[in-house]
């Protein structure tokens, strides 16, 4: 339930009404604007009916939040988050460049894929140093040793670093060396995990499942929000289809469609998206004219020799050419890198 | 299989070597390059093996077509295919907008549609005549009138026109009045009619089909093209997915990879490709940066009205927002609408 | 609409309403019951809001159809419409066994798959004369020379006939030669060919298209009978999903769904619906199982010789197996083939 | 690689080659038959290669698991694995019947629940304590209160319990109350969890993910065993497709296919892959006509006022009824409840 106070109203009428909704056991929000105060309240809807707020004075308005996701809509938040990892900026028209390896392999091969990124214009760090994988017998990481590893590199080419998290019970660990969390597409809905990153204090990127719908997506990160941190990037990676001649369905038009629903910044992965190194260039520029806040590319100093996903990493040279380009049409766009 | 000749090779040489292509029953195909000649023979495997074409003097090399389509693979004939409607240029880098109504209704919406379009910088004037309907009792188009309604105002507008056509005994009346014949997605796979267009010696638009992949698409193409007609617009339009927040999934990944694997143009049709009016101007601009030759558009005078397809169809000022939007993106992507 | 006349409601009073509803420009429907008599008007909705036939003395009650679909519904025919093919006897609890090759190839194979199919219990005899092949140089068929052939061994086994029919232009030749028609997936949506279907006064067999959902198929069926052809049954052949280890996945729980909602028969491909011959037994017994009123499978004398769908058709030795386990299925659920 | 022993081979010989694969850091298996002892080594294929075992003199031949899954597969393990919970037995002709409602609501409620599914035949009781809900604001669970009253209800009803554990953190706590644990469709690769449950000592229901391919799930079983737990029920639940008319598409082909595979006993979830009860009992039917192990369905005592799955559950006569018609299908098809 969205409340819209009048402009009159002062800090006490809006600690009334605030302590009103808590005390029925519902969750109370308190958005303050520039013109007016807008109040929130979740929770069961027969308790928010019994509220009655229209009745109170310094009340202009009250009006149900329709979607099933209340924290995450933009219903509730016309205005974009903006999302800050490191020093990068997504949403609100800033847009962010993630690029790095699939996995932290060895330090050469960290170190120049880092550098690598970091020449074209990348702002964040990404590597797995946790990799969830479909056959127990695929190369799953090298767990906490590359996770000291980013972090070291990150602060010697100056990224922040993103990395992901497959466990709640890694969470605390992972968020003591990452700049930001990324939950991954096949833990989309491990809500014991939104929960743990909820909690951690830290910038979450979060991946759409491969069999998400969109409003499934807005519910996950509804999980993270209601937790306490509404420090939550959404990530398009390409659904499943029927098609395989790519490895995913990258779906673009969830971008401007979620950008519409919610409030949260939106970034796109065509490297997973596409699995397909050539497709990379075209689907990130893409993404950017959609009206995608970031991309996040895999780049690799030698691919052939990438313990995972090879066949999709950019050379260091495409990736260059990648920089360039997107910031040749985000300046089309009245927008920048 | 490709032939590649010296470039010592003599025009009798190469007579010589397409009579023995003929001799065996294989259709003998005839590429001049700027360097070298460059021929092909289709037809069953076996006989192409009897061939035996290495030995011959002249020859420099041979080297079968892996893809299972042959005329439409960029194997057989690598350079960009140009395809002409009326005076729009598709393909090699020249960018095509088509945009009009869903259909013909009346005189005063296809004219004042059809101005909306013109005046956005549309090249090329659609509306449906041959409507195919889910249901028997909804709107089915207004057949052969709408036909001469449609060519009367794309003369009188100056716009070549393009329109469906959807059954094999319907090409010749529809070839007569049309500049192109469109084929739906819903009969991207019947075959007689992939025949008759291919026999009707007017441009091609074919959409994908709702559950086809690349290799379909490219399959219902060779019809067309091995009926003796290569000038053949593919057109990306969406799939149908479990994703049900937009009409279908518009699958953009498939502009490159389609401009990889053939010569023809590819054109995208964001209007179906998400069935929500908002989103169709962040998708077109995204086809365009995907590499895309065009896209095709719904535009009409008054969306609210419309016999079909409203909430799909843009508002004639958001038709002039598109094309000045893509202008500029164009421009900066290096090239021009 | 469906009009409900008074159990005392006379021939005159009836033939009144007809003509009432006749007058208005709608389709008239008589369905005369062991009970009372039902009526149908069928048409724009405005119009049927004029009617007012509450009003009329015998008249008992009025209700809208609220599917999209018709004459396909069950709310307008609560009884199971029997489908004959020759002897075979589809729906209303009787089960039909189609099968027989994909395709006519030679005399020699047509007629020994079809001593096959029959010496197993099939009903119906099936082959193709005219095959829709995804590539131009894929085997499309042996065309008129088939359908007489196939007519020939059907009559010398003592067995009717379907095939399938691809064009609309083709519709008369192939009644003429076969006991039914067959309109297969890639078709389902050619709305030309089932109205000619709907016309030509045999049976039909509608296969579900490879993208159509349950209400596409029902509307396509709809189209059939409202050209006045009610002999049609209903066929799942299998979707296409992102699974890949079958050809298409099969929707049994379209069987039960499409009995709730439709009075026709549905039957079962269980052949394309997994395109691996293994599975063809399992699942037509879980067909039968379910509620179909037949299946159709493909049989071959010799399968790896078969020119199409060899990896799918029955050894003849496995045609006998399912048909003596079918029938012990059918007798453990109380029914007969 | 699968060794296979000669039949004369004496159990020192066995044990040498044990020795020579563990020495080389790979695992051994020891699979002794009715003829003769089949031995199996597991790890990295360039050191498997060095093994050289078919150079000894008691070994009869090697060959390779060609599958990517190895545990799981039939290659090695050709007779069906039998999964016991409590007395219920799942695979090797052996039909299970699981039921109860989709949560542990109140002691009343699963009390009468439990009592209408052993009424029915049922020989496992489910229910969930902790339930993995799209939405946060959902009904989540009783969790440790519903886990210790299921476990007295199933005492009291006579019947073994399975229940869904969602966190790895969870497992030992869920495996002290209950006889088998579930792991849920949205956790099919959380393999933080597969790895602990196979862990834990107890009977696994792995529940294959909406988009999961037949490899997919089959690798998820595969960390399960390869953790030490073969006792594993695979269950297939509905995969999502572009069809909205159901819930799920249930895909039995899963089922013959799954089972020509592995040798695990496969069961089927027509609740969730319906989301329809009036389609669980025929498609119950179908799976068991399939070849199923086994039916895992949802039950409740009053379907509408559940807190969760309400319109898929069976009402206590509907569940007396699918016990019957399961018992005659089975008695048909030469198998038993």
């Amino acid at each position: 339930m969205i409340i819209v106070m009048k402009p009159e109203a002062s800090q006490d009428d809006v600690n009334q009404i605030l302590a009103r909704i808590e005390a029925k056991g519902l969750k109370p929000l308190h958005m303050p604007g520039a013109e007016r105060v807008v109040l929130g309240a979740l929770g069961d809807e027969r308790i928010l009916a019994e509220l009655d707020l229209e009745a109170e004075p310094q009340v202009e308005s009250v009006k149900p939040i329709l979607a099933p996701y209340k924290l995450v809509s933009r219903e509730l938040h016309p205005h974009d988050t903006l999302v800050r990892i490191g020093n990068a900026t997504f949403g609100g028209g800033r847009f962010g460049l993630i690029a790095g390896p699939c996995a932290v392999e060895t330090e050469t091969q960290i170190m120049a894929s880092a550098k690598a990124a970091k020449a074209a214009g990348a702002t964040v760090l990404r590597a797995g140093a946790y990799k969830p994988r479909t056959s127990p017998y695929a190369f799953q990481g090298h767990g906490p040793d590359a996770l000291v590893l980013l972090a070291e590199v990150g602060r010697e080419v100056g990224l922040p670093v993103v990395t992901e998290v497959i466990e709640s019970g890694d969470v605390e660990l992972v968020a003591r060396h990452a700049d930001a969390l990324q939950v991954g597409a096949r833990n989309m809905q491990n809500f014991a995990l939104l929960k743990a990153v909820g909690r951690a204090g830290k910038p979450v990127v979060l991946k759409r499942g491969m069999s998400a719908k969109i409003e499934d997506l807005l519910l996950a990160a509804e999980y993270v929000l209601a937790a306490g941190n509404d420090q939550l990037i959404l990530c398009e990676r390409g659904i499943r289809t029927f098609e395989t001649a790519t490895r995913n369905t990258l779906d673009l038009a969830a971008v401007p469609l979620l950008k519409a629903k919610s409030h949260l910044p939106v970034i796109v992965d065509p490297s997973h998206g596409t699995g397909i190194r050539d497709l990379v260039i075209p689907m990130a520029l893409a993404a950017a004219a959609a009206g995608a806040d970031g991309v996040m590319v895999e780049v690799h100093v030698d691919p052939p020799s990438a313990l995972s996903d090879g066949p999709q990493s950019l050379y260091p040279d495409q990736m260059l050419a990648l920089g360039k380009q997107l910031e040749a049409l985000l300046v089309a766009l009245g927008r920048s890198l």
